[in-house]
């Protein structure tokens, strides 16, 4: 026990205001909750109530949590229960004491109130959002008021470059000492568009720096940090992230806890159960991600498609506009590689089944998916010339050559040796095949309930789980042909997704003239 | 037990999807939240996690709750717990057998996500929204982002009129066979103006029907039903408001019970805490309220101050023409006051401060505020005009006659006498007088921080706390003359009330050139 927890336990018979920690093993997720008893001298005297938010100080460091009140005999009346997100946070343990009082309301949410009346937020009330935000001040209520008015009062430029440099100010920074620091991204929307972990190796093994920080994913079937972790461990925190870009020249890490502008972390929790995706948030959090990685040069991939999270060329030039102004203002070079995006990447949907058509692509395996493959050679090449390690037009011949002669793989292997050790992905303990119920050409894909498939086998939280599709836009299947087959690790979970599968047949779309 | 629920028991050892309620007695204010162990067969085979949503049948019945998944000892593998808020909502009785099952997606949040990306919603969108909401079907995060959305994308009038018709539609009704059904309505912002406690028995005492439902508190210190509160029962059903309006020709009860547009009060959960104030949900909320309760009628009191709800005369006149016409479209009429709304009306902050002044205007007494009186008796004179019970130009008068007479006092003791009895309303335990700190002249009265003291004394939760302010605009007082004295229920709410109010002595802002 520390001098600071010591100075709070001794003082914990003269003052109502400090409580007892006890263990209750409530799992809420991402919100930190107080349990009180209604009994409790403090919140007789403080008149608090369920969802007041009361700021918990231990050890010198303090948290804001959300107050539900207990009757019965789950708590004393000098006791407190936490939620896991607020042991986490705190960083107590049971029995150690905490003072209590009353968190002062946060009044950086006027700003919010102002975005959310349709009025100009200016730099200054951007950064006090996110210092309030990457502090855990905000309820979840307060963060989903948050992603919603930004997103709704189409923000300007301004604010989103605010808001970048605010998450980069509020959180580490890496400096590499040299340039250029290469790194790409893809915005999304795309199932099995595991590209990343095809580009990194070949752009490192040319010689050029690239320190890969990747999402969980937000609202899709597995990010690239769900599906490299199934190969080897993601989770590096930043001195071990440094150790392994200066060894390697590059990482394919999890940002979340190198703490890379942690406020878009805290953002992301509320995105996904909303399954909100605003370009100004989209934008200030790639960006800022990469600044704060020390990067200078980024390839953006912008996949364009009916059901993708780009939906036509034009969406697609006005986000790579939003990319451009903001990228320059915080003084980092960006290329944007509009592609196709009218069907998945690759066989697998999920994590593991991404990382097994990446592994087949290195390893240059006969089945590797081929599409996988040329778009990662294109998306190198990209890097490559943007980064000057090759003139224009020559990127992805030079891309080939590496993946062709090993070193791409061999790279791979380093990076993921140097991560803490490389493995298999693993397997579903439960698999369904879907057949086509009749002959047909293949006419539309649609991403987005496909992703649904997947997630309702249990992806990207069961890494084994998704899906592989079998066929192509524009292929002729016969009847009872294999059109998916889908994984699971609960008997549960493959049946959602056989049920919902089922009642959307249009997912997979046939022509209709095929029918005959 | 009834028979739907022996027929869940009966099934319970043969499948893992039906667990036994056991009353864990936790309190998260409106959110229902379910509590399952780790271990549970359920979350183990269906792959729950925390913040999934969960689907609970009981009886013939369900309802949508979060899940908190616990470790240790707290619940058995066939146990769950419910929130008290879900207890409530279920109808439901510890040892008593759910069934759960996945919530599927709220399908009408892709209206909330199209508004927020900034586009139009139609009528049967925001029906589905509505709908959703009143059946419990939104999370909290999800009310939050509707309310931010619909405030923050320029809502248009057709939204505007969609959204008061889905209120109207998706709750009780009332019909009242003759009309006019006349009401008043108060858009807030004024501390202290609970005019309706007066009005309306004039009115009903001028034989008019008035049927008025009332808030209580969204971001004030006190709403009308918190006031008359503490006065009589306002938690009337509609069978029993409808005996009281047959009556007495009025009523003054709680709209949340009486279950008039049902999702407002969804709604207004997650607008107090976020401080939310949007112009469309203000006039859905108001016009939906009153439509439901058959209202043909309405005077709508809109106070404007520089830190009233409403600041200038423009955005007066732009919620007048929204008020206009949405009402239009609904069928009724509207006729718009504006009133001054500088300073708190009365002398009373919080709910028993604030009956006390509105019994003392009824009574007649001589230290009665006349600002109170005044207003009340306008408003009740435009009433009395609306509802053609007087002409043009005659309506205060007929209204003064009423008060002085004592026929007003008389009718409102009826009305508490049919609500369930009068009583006087409660004294604080704590209270304390704040002087001034130098001579002055009363420059400026900042209603907004005044609300917030009042608010940290306890206001509306503790009905005897808030405050009373002596002093008026342009009053000129002596060093040591009492401006204020709070009122607090607890000696810590006293304390925070007091603090704050020292922070920031220019809530009560004397004149410059008064200072010598």
């Amino acid at each position: 026990m520390t001098g600071a927890a010591r100075a709070v336990s001794h003082a914990a018979h003269q003052s109502p205001d400090v409580v007892r920690l006890k263990r209750l093993g409530i799992d809420t997720y991402q919100e930190p909750v107080i349990y009180l008893a209604r009994s409790s001298p403090i919140c007789r005297s403080e008149g608090w109530m369920a969802q007041s938010r009361i700021e918990l100080s231990y050890d010198g460091q303090s948290i804001v949590a959300t107050l539900n009140v207990t009757d019965g005999d789950l708590l004393a009346p000098d006791e407190a229960g936490l939620s896991e997100a607020a042991w986490l946070r705190l960083g107590a343990r049971a029995g150690d004491f905490v003072r209590l009082s009353h968190a002062p309301p946060v009044e950086s949410m006027s700003y919010v109130r102002t975005k959310a009346y349709g009025r100009h937020v200016d730099a200054a009330g951007i950064d006090a959002i996110v210092r309030d935000i990457a502090a855990g001040h905000y309820s979840e209520i307060e963060l989903a008021a948050f992603v919603t008015a930004f997103a709704a009062a189409r923000p300007t430029v301004d604010e989103c470059v605010s808001l970048a440099r605010a998450m980069v100010a509020n959180g580490e920074r890496l400096y590499w000492g040299h340039a250029p620091i290469v790194d790409k991204h893809c915005v999304g929307g795309l199932p099995g568009n595991r590209t990343s972990m095809i580009v990194v190796p070949i752009v490192a093994a040319c010689g050029l720096t690239i320190p890969k920080t990747s999402s969980r994913s937000i609202t899709s079937p597995a990010g690239t940090a769900d599906a490299m972790e199934t190969v080897a461990p993601v989770d590096l925190d930043l001195a071990v992230m440094r150790r392994v870009v200066e060894r390697e020249g590059a990482c394919i890490a999890w940002g979340g806890r190198v703490r890379l502008a942690p406020a878009d972390d805290v953002i992301i929790s509320v995105e996904r159960p909303l399954d909100f995706d605003s370009p100004m948030q989209l934008v200030a959090s790639v960006l800022s991600k990469k600044v704060a990685a020390g990067s200078t040069h980024v390839v953006i991939d912008i996949p364009i498609g009916p059901t993708a999270k780009v939906r036509s060329a034009e969406d697609a030039a006005s986000l790579e506009a939003l990319f451009s102004a903001v990228a320059e203002a915080l003084d980092i070079t960006v290329h944007a590689v509009q592609t196709d995006g009218r069907q998945p990447v690759g066989r697998g949907i999920g994590p593991a089944l991404e990382a097994r058509d990446v592994l087949a692509v290195l390893r240059g395996e006969a089945g590797a998916p081929s599409d996988l493959r040329e778009r990662a050679l294109l998306l190198a090449g990209e890097v490559l010339e943007l980064g000057d390690a090759m003139p224009k037009g020559a990127g992805r011949s030079r891309a080939l050559e590496t993946l062709e002669r090993g070193d791409a793989l061999y790279k791979f292997e380093a990076i993921c040796e140097a991560q803490g050790g490389i493995r298999e992905p693993p397997r579903a303990a439960f698999t369904d095949v879907v057949a086509a119920t009749r002959v047909g050409r293949i006419a539309a894909i649609d991403n987005r309930r496909l992703a649904r498939v997947a997630k309702l086998a249990g992806a990207p939280r069961a890494p084994a789980s998704g899906l592989e599709i079998h066929v192509e836009l524009g292929d002729v299947v016969r009847r009872d042909q294999p059109l998916v087959t889908l994984h699971a690790e609960t008997r549960g979970e493959l049946d959602y997704a056989q049920r919902y599968l089922a009642a959307n047949p249009d997912i997979i779309a046939l022509d209709e003239e095929e029918h005959r």
